[in-house]
C-alpha cells in the first residue's frame, strides 16, 4: 500500500470521488435498521458490506470510507435499546477497517477511518466525547487507515473537539458537517463553520448529508466565497444526500423532516443523470471530493466518475458494463427496443425531464416542524 | 432437498413470495448491461449475483430464479454484438443454477429454472426456437431444479411451443406472458392468453414484466374471470415490473416506451408501502404467487412476505433488522428524530403520498409510440 | 335579420363558431347560484347577462344561444326548493330570447333557442315531458329564432322525444348529449346515441358539457367513425367544458365526480392555447360547429375564432384588442418586460407547457364514485 | 355622498375590501391589450368597464378604483406605439371617474382615484414627472374622489415623489408598491420602503401586484416588524396578484418573469378557498385593507368579503346567489349530483387540495432570469 498516491497528492493532481451511502442501501438490503442504522452489519453481514464496498471502488470511488457510522459505544447502547449491547464499538471498528481495506485493495484505493458524533458530547460533556474519539483513533491507527474524517456533525464546537483528537493520528484530516442554509444546531452560518474548520488544520473541509445535491451546492457557493475572504485554501468536500428534496431546504435538520422519511423516499431517488450535473457543478464552483451520502447508489457514484473522467484521466473499471448515457452499444439496432439512435446521447438524457408516474401525488411534502431548544 | 415441500404444495397452503430483479438491480450495481442484460455475470461476477440471491431469500421469497434471463445462444450473440461470445449459454446456466441453489439452501427455498423467449423462433422457425429450449431444458434437468418458468413471453404461440419442451422436464410449470390490457404481440387478449396457458397443462399461469402493479392487477383481474368461466383452476402468478407508470398502461409494450426507460428510472421506483399494498390486493383477488420482476429489489419483496406474513404463518428472515412499518422501534424516543409515536402506524405509512421532490418535473411522460408490423 | 346566412348554410360554408359558458361566468360574476345555476339572472340581472353574451360575439362566436339553461318550470321549481317560484320558464325564456338577440345583433349572430332536459321525463313520464318541452318551442316560436339546440341530454330516449317537439317548430335543429367514452346514462354508446340522434332528422348533432377538450374528442373521433359507416352526414358540434379533466374520463358523469366541483376547478381552467389546439383537431376530425360549454371564458372563443379565421375567412370584432398568440406588438420592444421577440410565436405559445404553482398538490383527483341504479 | 364613511373611518372600524383586477380581466374579456393593459377601454368599452366595477361592488368591495392604471400621457404613447394617440389620459381618468362613481354609488363604495408610475421619471426626470402626476392629480380634484392611491411602484423614490404631489389634493393617501422579498428595484429592501412610505405621512401603506399571496404575506409580515420596531402605524394595505406563482417568489419582477405571462396564466389562477385564506391571514398579521390585484376576480373578492364578515359586521351582496362555501343549499338533496351533505362544509373546501388535470405538466416553471442595470 506504500505506493499509493495519498488523499493530499490525489486532491492536487484533479478530482477525488467518494464512495456512496452505506446505511441506507444496507437497509433495503436487509442488513441495517433504519433508524439506529446498526453499524454492526460489519460483524454480524461481512458478506453483504464487502459486496457494497467493493460495488463502490467498481464504481470508481478513490475512497472506501469504514462502515462505522455513529460506531461509538453511548449511541450503540441506545441504537440497541432494550437488547443487549453484544459488540462494543471497538470490535465493529476493527470489522469495519478489514472489509474497508479488502475492497479498497481491488483497485488501488485508500481507506477512511470515520468519526461520527457522540451523544456523551451533549449528554455527559467534553471529556466524556474525548473518551469515545480515541476509542474511535485508536483502531484506525492500528489499522493504518490513509486518512481520517469526521462528517454528520451539527455542531461546529463538537467537530473542532474532535479534530484536536483527530490530529493526534498524523494522517491527513477531513472534516464535514451537515450545514444547510441556515447554519449549524445553534444557528452558527455555514460561512463561519467552514472557517473555522478550515483554521483546525483540516486539509479538507466541507458538508455532507442531510440536504440534496442543489442545496448542498448553495452552501457550499457560500463556503468556497467565505474562505476566499479569509485567504484560506482548504480542498473541499461535498457529499450530499442522494434524494431530491427542495422542500426540505429550509428545515434546519434538512431530510430528517421529510413526511417520507425513511421508509419511502424511493420516489426522490436520484438519478444517474441527476448525478452527472452535481459532479460538474461541484467541479465547477471548486469542490474537490465529491462523493455522496446516504441515497447513494452506486449506479450515482460511477455517474460521478463518468462525468469527471477526462478530468482524472480515467474512467472506472465499471465501464465494462456500463458507460455514461448508455455508451456507444445504445446507438445499435442491438437496443433498438430501448432506445433509437438519436435519443442515445448526452443531449438527449441531459434534457430529458423523468416523470415519477404518480399524478395522484403532489411533488413536493410540507416537511415537519422542527425547533431546537 | 428431498424434504422441502414442493412449489405445488406450498401454493396449495397460501401464498408464495416469489423473488425480485436481477438484471436491472445487477446493472445498478454494475454488474449488468442496461440492454442485453447480460446473463454472463453469473460466470464473470458471481460474488455479486449470488448476494442479491441472498438479500431476496432474506427477504422472505419462497424461490429463487436462475439469474439465466435471455440466456440462450442466439440472444447471447445478439447481446456480444461486434465483440467475442466468449460463454456459451450452456456454461452460463450451469452457473446460474449452481448460485440459485446456494442461495436457496439457506433458507430451504425452491430453485426455479428460467425460460426466456428466443430470438430464432422469429428468425428461423418453431425447429430452431425447440433446439434452443432444449438446452435451456438440458441444464435444467442435470441441476435437478425445483420447477421451470417460462417468462417474459410475447407471443402466445411461442409460449406454447416452449411449454411443449418444458412439459418433457415432470417438474411443475409455471407460464407468465407479458401482457397488458391489449393482449400479446398479436393482440391476443389477455383472457385468451390465460386459456390457452392454462391449456397447456401449466399448474401456474400468469403475468411478469412490462407493466406495473396496477396495470398488471387489472390483467390478472380480466384473468381470473376469464379462466372462471371455462372452468380452468391452475395457479395464479403475477410479477410486475417495479416502476409506476400507468403512463405506459397502454403502449403494447409498456415501460418500454418510457422516456426514461432504461436510465432513468428511479422516480418511478415502487415505494415499500406501494407493494404493500399491490400484495394484499393480488392476494385478495385470487394470485398465489407473488413477487417481482424489472425494479423489484429486496426492500418490495419483504414488504411482500411482511403483508403476507398472517396468511404464510411466517415472518421473513430480515425481520431483525426490518419490520414492516418501521416495528416496535420506531415508536420508541429512540428514533424520535425520525418518526414520532403517532406517525409510526401502519395508518400513517399506507395513507401517506409521498412526493418526489422535483416540481419542475411532470407527474407522467408521454411514451415512445410503438406499432408492431 | 333576414339577410343573414342561416346556421345551415353557414355550415356547408366552413366553421361556425359557438358561444361559450353562461352558468359558470354568471356564477363567478355572482349572477348566478352554483348547482341549480338560476337562469332567473335574465330577468333579475339582465345587464350582467347581456353583457357576458356581447363578449362572445365580440369573441367571434357565430351564435348565441338563449341563457335559458334548465330554465322548465319543473326544474326550476327544484332550483328554489323552500323558496318562492317567482318566475315562471314562460317568462324566464322570453327574458332569455330578447337578451340573445340583443347581442347577436351586434355582429349578425344567430339566436339559438335552447332545450333541456326535464325532471319530469323520468319523475312524471314521457306526456308530461312533452308537455315542458312544448312551453319551451312556444317561446322560441314566438320569438323566431333562427334555430334550436337541444343540449346536455343523458338519455338517448329523452332527447328524440325532445326532438319530436323541437321539428314541429320547422327551424334547424342540433342535438347534443353530454355523452363520454361510457355512453349514455344507460350504457348507451355514444356510436349507437350519434346515429339514433341523426335518424331524428336533425341537421347537427354531438356532445356538449361534462368532458373535456380531449375526451369529447375521443368521443366525436368515434362518432365520426360511426356515422360514416351507416352513411349518415349531419354536421356534427362539440362543446365541450372548458377545465382540464383527464382523470374524469372515466367517470359516467364526468367533471360532475370531481372533488373540485363547482367551488375550486380554477387550475383547471383551459388556457387560451389549450382552446387552439382543441379548435384545430375538431376542425380536422370533422367537427364543424366548435363552441364551449361550463368554464370557455370570452378568451377561449376567441382562440377558437382566431384559430380558424383561415377557414373562415374572417377574423373576430376582438381583433382590435387581443390577436392570436400576442399578435405583432408582442415583438416590440414596447411589451419587453413581457415577452422577448423570439418568445412572442406561435410556437413559442403552442409548445409551452404551464405549470400550475402548486407544488404541494397533485395534478389530479381521485374522482367520487357514482354509479346510476 | 357626504354621509359615507371615509375610508379612514372604515379602516379604524375593521376590514376594508379593495376591489380585483381590471387589467386582466378586461383582457380576458376582450376590452384591453395584454402589455399595455389599455386603458382607453373606459372611452370605447364603457359598458364592460362599468359591469366589471358593479361585480366588484356586488361582490362586496367597499372602494371602487378608478380604471386609470398607466393613464398618464408618456405611458400611453408609449402603448400605441405606431398607433396615433387618440385620447389624452385627461380624458380617459375624466371618463374613469365617472364609471367608478356610477358603480360606486350601487352600494355606497368609495371611489379611489389612482396613480401609476410615470415613464418620464426615468427618462426625463423628475420635473417632468411631476407635470404628469398633477395631471392624474387635477381629474380626481374635479371629481372629488374619495381618497387616491399609488400603486404598482417599484422604486421608492419615485413614489415618495408622487406622494409629495398627492398630498396637495387634501385627501387620504395610500401607497402600494411592488416589492418582494429582494425589495424595490434599486434593491431598497421592504422594511426600509415601508419605513419611508410611511413618513411620507401617507395613511394607508403596503404592497400591491407582482407576487402571489404567499410571497406578499411574507414581505407585509416583514413590513410589520420593521413599522412596529420604528413606532410607525399607518394602516396597511395588501393587494397582491390571484395568479400562484411560489416559483417567481424570487424574481425581483415577481409574476413577469413567469414563462407563462401574460396569456397562459389560466392554470395559476387562485381558488376562491385560497382567497379565504389570504383574507384571514392577512387580517392575522395587522392587514386592514384586503383586496387584489392582477387575476383577481368577483369570485376572489367576494370570498374575501364573506371570510371577514363577521369583522365587518356584513355580508356582501352577492350572497342573495352565492354563499361562502356554497351555503346551505349544498347540503340539500337539491344538488345532490354535485356535492354531497358531508362535503358541502367549510372543512372540505378548506382541506381539499385541487389538482389541476394535467399530469404531463410540471407544477413549477423557470421563470425567466431578469437583471436591472
Amino acid at each position: 500500500m506504500s505506493e499509493k498516491k495519498g488523499i493530499l497528492q490525489r486532491l492536487a493532481e484533479g478530482p477525488v470521488v467518494g464512495d456512496g451511502s452505506m446505511c441506507f442501501i444496507l437497509e433495503k438490503r436487509g442488513y441495517a435498521k433504519a433508524g439506529p442504522w446498526t453499524p454492526e452489519a460489519v460483524i454480524e453481514y461481512p458478506d453483504a458490506v464487502l459486496q457494497l464496498h467493493k460495488e463502490y471502488v467498481r464504481s470508481g470511488a478513490d475512497v472506501v470510507q469504514t462502515a462505522s457510522f455513529y460506531s461509538n459505544d453511548d449511541k450503540l447502547a441506545y441504537g440497541r435499546k432494550g437488547e443487549e449491547v453484544i459488540h462494543t464499538s471497538a470490535e465493529i471498528n476493527d470489522a469495519a477497517c478489514k472489509l474497508a481495506k479488502k475492497a479498497a485493495d481491488e483497485n488501488g484505493c485508500l481507506v477512511c477511518g470515520g468519526f461520527s458524533p457522540v451523544p456523551s458530547y451533549k449528554k455527559s460533556g467534553v471529556e466524556a466525547a474525548r473518551v469515545e474519539y480515541r476509542k474511535q483513533a485508536k483502531v484506525y491507527q492500528e489499522h493504518d487507515v490513509d486518512f481520517v474524517m469526521a462528517e454528520f456533525f451539527h455542531d461546529i464546537n463538537e467537530i473542532e473537539l474532535c479534530a484536536s483528537e483527530m490530529k493526534k493520528l498524523n494522517k491527513p484530516i477531513a472534516l464535514c458537517m451537515r450545514v444547510g442554509l441556515m447554519g449549524d444546531v445553534n444557528g452558527v452560518s455555514p460561512e463561519e463553520c467552514a472557517i473555522r474548520m478550515a483554521k483546525t488544520g483540516a486539509e479538507i473541509i466541507g458538508t455532507n448529508c442531510s440536504y440534496d445535491t442543489d442545496t448542498s451546492l448553495k452552501v457550499m457557493k457560500r463556503i468556497v466565497n467565505a474562505l476566499k475572504k479569509e485567504d484560506l485554501h482548504p480542498y473541499l468536500i461535498c457529499q450530499p444526500i442522494g434524494y431530491v428534496c427542495p422542500d426540505a431546504e429550509n428545515s434546519p435538520i434538512g431530510f430528517y423532516s421529510l413526511i417520507e422519511y425513511p421508509l419511502c423516499l424511493d420516489p426522490r431517488s436520484m438519478t444517474r443523470i441527476e448525478a452527472h450535473k452535481f459532479a460538474r457543478e461541484a467541479w465547477e464552483i471548486g469542490v474537490r471530493y465529491i462523493g455522496g451520502c446516504c441515497g447513494f447508489e452506486p449506479h450515482h457514484i460511477r455517474a460521478i466518475a463518468q462525468e469527471l473522467a477526462a478530468e482524472r484521466g480515467r474512467k472506472p473499471p465499471v465501464e465494462d458494463m456500463a458507460q455514461a448515457f448508455g455508451g456507444e452499444y445504445f446507438k445499435t439496432s442491438l437496443v433498438s427496443d430501448i432506445a433509437s439512435g438519436e435519443t442515445a446521447t448526452r443531449e438527449y438524457w441531459m434534457n430529458m425531464k423523468p416523470g415519477f408516474g404518480r399524478p395522484f401525488n403532489p411533488s413536493c411534502s410540507k416537511p415537519k416542524e422542527v425547533k431546537f431548544n
